[in-house]
């Protein structure tokens, strides 16, 4: 059942690896099958290193589980509600990637500060508020996607594919599992870039006599540097 | 004696290299066997690349040398008084690993800021106070063991696997070597973003002239980059 | 046609992979044969795992595809400005690599702090102005050109050969291929290093009985680290 | 002549790559022999993957070429003056690494604030005086040794076996190469950690019910994350 998809899915949850977004169990990419309503996720603290195509779960757009050999992830619910708030988007990844999480931990979107975040987002990467207690305690991985669709209300998914949750980490999306995943690199990316460019500051330059002597002593003239 | 005890220690210390967490002979795993009172641990200044199950020293819990070709690790004293007042405890992991030494030279607690922190440690990293100077004097390793049981006088050992000692660096336990490994890995990537995300600010974003040229030269109806 | 040429550019560019400059397909590299008038350059969006020597594409000072399979990058444009502005260069590097593109993003020149640099780089590394509403609507590629262009109006750039472009990323030049690649590594290990030399600051150090036991414990006299 | 030395010499020059301290030609090890009064060096400008053991240079302590194919690195004067002020030393390491390199450009020394300091280094590490415009334009490699010799005119350089050069970089030193390559991976590590150290500050945690939440759905009798 759905194997081509089961495939994919396996492909891209190992991809997290190679990225560097994920160590231990820390993530979980899935994909839908729109026409027939399935989602195929990755298993429950399954590890990397031997998970197989056919290991991923299949369940249905209310969370029932139609096939598999384990437990779905634990974060089935989020992608359950992301899939049927947003009806364009094929795939959703989630991981604690460092960067990402960083700025999550932080409470604020990921300002758009250059050219590479505006290659894929339209626009900051909005930051959840931060569910209640009453949220946490009753459905929380439910409650976690319905705090990202209400973060989207006035937002376009298909333009930010993608969304810090508050105290928590990043998700991503796209059409295809690759595409959910270079968002989520993406995003890693570009939370590293907007950290550090936010707290550049100016100091003064070395004195001239020094960059002389060693500009100077590579290149021109009287270069010394090398072999002759 | 303790084959297969010994093995996985082993194992273990040679973890702590693939995830980065040691350099030189810069961290050590022991593993205690219960019903024995006997505790199994990394020898001492060995380098982990000739390192060998066989190599690991066996000591009792009052630090005597029960087998062994060579010294054990000159933290075995701390070790033991960990083994002897945290009851629940099977393995304990000291590393210099960067980020928690940063917090440790800090002389503070790594903040609980986000859930990737709560999925292992229920509360804040603790940080001991500086030992005091005839602590230092007297029988340093043992005083060192010691600060860390004070530390947890109203903390569960078993909730908040792992402590910082400060001007020093991280201790890390749990049932299994492979356990206390893992709450070492987690407790460096925890203090790195705990670092970073206590440090964001803001500021504007760049203008949406720029952001419309980049999005929209990759996306939508007139976007021209790529192969058609 | 310049078969050598293609070869050199290649290469280069799959070194920007290697020297985890780039990502994905966000760099290019192109070089100049000054007699034919002729450019080699990067395709668009092409993976760089699959990149031959065959794909580069060759085209002329005005833009005009010469020979090739694909469509040239999508910043040919500015390129081509560059080759045209600055009569002794033979290669230019474009990437987003992290550094260098924090320090665009910031809008400020990476300052001479040290021999590193100015072992590259006859002064700061400058910083275009922002490009103006009109200059991104029009021709935007084009206009990055002039924009650098600008900026060395009173710069030499055969000693100063890369600059940053406002909230976008950085582009380094040389006489080969191999020369530009350099000084892009150049320019992103530079960035780095001056942003965090401009960042520190001094406190206090830990108490000397700490630090006479430590040292002591493994050297001289009384050292009882490690096997005897 | 020397063909033992020179081979360790090599060795170790090769180390720097792999511990990852040196990018390019940026770095030299060289080692003495004290008896016969010769110096063994990297020759200067060589790519480190071409780099074998007869490709040495060897010169006296009045640096005069005695053997070699090439010429010694331009670093060899400042490698002089150490060996022949601090008569205990046999090896000198001299790099450009990212850390050590932050800390040079600062002017600042290197605080103590752990013992993993301690460990190597029994006090700060010093950095020196910025050359004044006549030091650099005479005798520039020769006042560079002379200004770290002015440097250790109150501290023993066999207790700190490093130094900073202000704007430029680290030289470390030890009995043997092996050991004068461990001292400059370890000011490497000290100094990004004492870096991070000095700049932790403090905010308020997570919520509890957050904490309570992700703790207790691994750990406990209701955890429900991962397989049964």
């Amino acid at each position: 059942m759905l194997k081509k998809l089961k495939k994919k899915v396996c492909h891209s949850n190992l991809e997290l690896v190679d990225y560097g977004l994920v160590i231990f169990t820390w993530g979980n990419v899935s994909a839908i099958d729109r026409e027939k309503g399935l989602i195929v996720i990755k298993p429950s603290g399954i590890s990397y290193e031997k998970m197989k195509p056919e290991d991923m779960v299949v369940v249905d757009l209310e969370g029932n589980l139609v096939e598999g050999d384990f437990k779905q992830s634990s974060d089935t619910a989020t992608h359950i509600i992301l899939y049927n708030k947003f009806p364009d988007i094929g795939s959703i990844v989630h991981t604690h990637s460092e960067w990402a999480t960083i700025w999550a931990q932080s409470g604020q979107p990921v300002p758009v500060l250059g050219t590479t975040h505006a290659d894929y987002f339209y626009g900051d990467i909005p930051c959840t508020r931060k569910l209640t207690k009453s949220e946490i305690n009753s459905d929380y991985e439910k409650e976690t996607g319905n705090v990202i669709a209400e973060t989207f209300r006035d937002l376009d998914p298909n333009s930010i594919p993608g969304v810090l949750v508050n105290n928590h980490g990043p998700f991503s999306w796209g059409k295809t599992p690759a595409e959910a995943v270079e968002n989520a690199v993406v995003m890693e990316t570009v939370s590293k870039m907007a950290f550090y460019s936010l707290h550049i500051k100016r100091v003064p330059a070395i004195e001239q006599a020094l960059l002389d002597k060693h500009f100077l002593r590579k290149h021109g003239d009287h270069a010394y540097y090398g072999q002759q």
